[in-house]
């Protein structure tokens, strides 16, 4: 497992933080010229696993290992192998290469399943080049309407993306450039499943620090994410008195420091990743600001509260800023994808509970059963589109501080061996049901 | 003069924001392809009235009106073509545009002068492309080395600049690609004046709300300009508590606040222009933060105290985002540009003083010399290195409320008229001395 993860990291290798060959981070933006190579490399060692391909108009690639009934879909394993610009080497590609490894044993335990086993590899999950995550598990559950997924432009300003010179590109023409735009229509009911299981590493503090080896993921957090656009004047910075501007820039300082405060109350998280200032000159107060809110809690209701709050409060700060010159800043939102609190599926959660049972049964503790805690998400999967659709569960391991999205996130190869086992046996006790 | 002043800016008109053929703003970065185009009439149109022509080594354009004695030099009215990205149409063009007009009108009188009267076009004076304000007047001084100048790259981000998509340019490489990297040392030893005068708009609001129509400039405020780099942790938006941040990002913003704060409780300014953020993905806590800081004030030891205590509220700020994880985030200052307060000649404020007076006299009220002020100027001008090697002083105009910087920039054709009066006035005074 081990070997093909780091094999697959060598399209799009990253930021190097040690000197270990594999000590470097991830950067294989959705549909870049990387995702394609190693897209290509999951076919192939795919079809030698004499695995069916299907490639949908989404560009998420199926591939199946049939199983003894024709009539009944496959049980998943899924995730995806795009990652962000400064990113690790097992967010999504521990999750993909977890499901070749499972169909590898498989063949050398020569096991026969009742239905086919698959391994899905979803595209743009990251929704780092294009601002919208799971989008395509989302048109998958028909939960995101194809058209709006294919006009889907990418961020202009994403680091060191190799066509940001050039006009951005639109998820379709993306798709089409790498050839991976297929013709089967991307939906449940073209490829169906009988059920959905991810593996991956939990990017958060908490198994890490309570020395736990397995998290059974139950549920998945809310979360919204919006593009703001706070509009002032544009003026001198050196005649012009701080009572006379509406500076966009100031207007949204005060933002981002209140936005913290309001979902820090709510025991909620908002956070601003990309940040575009206009005219974008030392000597000019800027006129224009557009910046990304991503705004997370464990229930829906709490992430509309924050988002209700957070509107009244943007509004009453843009409202200062220029109103001494009566020509206050404004601020408009546009909400560009909302993902609301997941419960997983129940008998998933079992397969995954029982079979990390087994696995972590011969560790040195006296009671092993407290290395496996029921445990929930605080990042978006491909999985929270599949739960709408089909039964879902998740695998949580480790990660080391708990960071992710960073270039020196890590598994230790046996967290990653522990999970690729546990979504093994997952699966085939689901299979068995 | 206003009819040549629009048909100057045919060269790089920028955002419209009226009916009338000149209601549009302009765009004329420093040695883009519009100032090569407006440079190139304005050597024709100096050479049409018999001037000699130098280009130096930093572009900048001196023409010469011979006098009786050639062996004094020529009294000057400079300033600079080149905008803001989202310029107007008088900042700098009106103070080049004024000395054409004085020529036409000293050609027109027969007016012969003692020692010769020049225009000089300066380089890139609005450090909107190249961030060293009035880089080429302060080359010529021989206050910024000329080879500071040469290598200085241009800012990447700003605002649809065409070359935007390559790699930054320099000063030199953008000199060679127009043509205007002269063969003449820039040097106020080589291309020596009597004495330099400059027409400007005010660009803030003393002169329109007072009702006044010239201000005599007898100062600048000091201001420095400089780059700061935030430096935190990349990580996950959706899994990573606030504790366990170290978001350069809310690091930024909150130093924006306290910079208003800090400047505004010493009657000083401090601004914020250019942002730049990595790695700019909706769902990642930016790791990295650029910004561009703008400190003003009335007195070079005001501006120093203000940045002393930003140092240390800014680092302040920097250890605390991170504490939680034994990470804090760090800042590094880079100082671009110092310009320390500047006070102008007193022959030569008397000789605008004087012309002003004479300009204003058949105003319709009562005292018309209260028409006329003193005045600081805000922002920097080339006078203000000028004024290090030679007499020098400056005339402002009013502008629409005070606003420049600003498509909208507005000068009414009466009052540029005003301005060019007292400047030739102040010129040929100068000339008798
Ligand atoms: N797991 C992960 O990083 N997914 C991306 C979607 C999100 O931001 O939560
Ligand atoms: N007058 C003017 O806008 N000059 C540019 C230098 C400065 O920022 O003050």
């Amino acid at each position: 497992l081990a070997k093909d993860l780091h094999h697959s990291c060598q399209w799009g290798s990253g930021i190097r933080w040690g000197n270990d060959p594999t000590d470097t981070g991830m950067q294989r933006l959705a549909l870049s010229a990387e995702d394609k190579s190693v897209r290509d490399w999951f076919i192939q060692t795919m079809k030698d696993l004499k695995c069916e391909i299907t490639v949908d108009e989404m560009g998420n690639i199926f591939a199946v290992r049939p199983g003894r009934r024709k009539d009944v879909p496959a049980t998943f394993i899924g995730s995806h192998l795009d990652t962000q610009p400064t990113g690790g080497r097992y967010d999504g590609i521990l999750g993909v290469l977890s499901g070749v490894e499972a169909l590898k044993r498989m063949d050398e335990m020569g096991l026969e399943t009742e239905g086919g086993v698959g391994v899905v590899n979803w595209t743009n999950e990251e929704g780092a080049r294009f601002p919208v995550s799971m989008i395509s598990s989302g048109v998958w559950a028909e939960c995101i309407p194809l058209s709006k997924a294919h006009n889907l432009q990418e961020v202009p300003t994403v680091a060191s993306l190799p066509t940001a010179a050039s006009a951005p590109e639109t998820m379709k023409t993306a798709l089409q450039k790498i050839d991976y735009l297929g013709s089967v229509p991307c939906s449940y009911k073209t490829t169906p499943m009988a059920a959905h299981f991810e593996l991956h590493i939990e990017q958060g503090p908490h198994l890490v620090s309570a020395g736990q080896r397995v998290g059974v993921v139950t549920a998945v957090q809310a979360y919204r994410w919006f593009r703001l656009k706070v509009v002032g004047r544009d003026t001198h910075t050196g005649t012009t008195a701080f009572e006379h501007r509406a500076d966009a820039l100031f207007a949204f300082a005060q933002m981002m420091v209140r936005a913290r405060e309001v979902a820090a109350a709510k025991g909620c998280l908002a956070s601003v990743g990309i940040v575009e200032v206009a005219p974008g000159s030392v000597n000019t107060v800027p006129g224009q600001v557009s910046f990304s809110l991503d705004i997370r809690g464990p229930e829906t209701a709490l992430v509309a509260e924050v988002e209700k709050e957070l509107r009244s409060d943007f509004d009453a700060i843009a409202a200062k800023e220029g109103a001494g010159i009566g020509k206050p800043c404004r601020v408009e939102w546009t909400l560009d994808f909302d993902s609301p609190a997941v419960k997983f599926h129940e008998e998933c959660i079992d397969c995954v509970q029982q079979s990390a049972h087994a696995v972590v049964a011969d560790a040195p503790v006296a009671d092993t059963k407290s290395l496996v805690r029921p445990i929930m998400s605080g990042a978006g999967h491909d999985s929270v589109f599949t739960s709408k659709r089909v039964p879902t569960s998740m695998i949580f391991v480790p990660c080391k501080d708990g960071v992710s999205h960073h270039p020196e996130e890590f598994c230790s190869a046996d967290d990653c061996a522990t999970g690729a086992s546990v979504i093994l046996q997952a699966v085939v006790r689901y299979d068995r049901k």
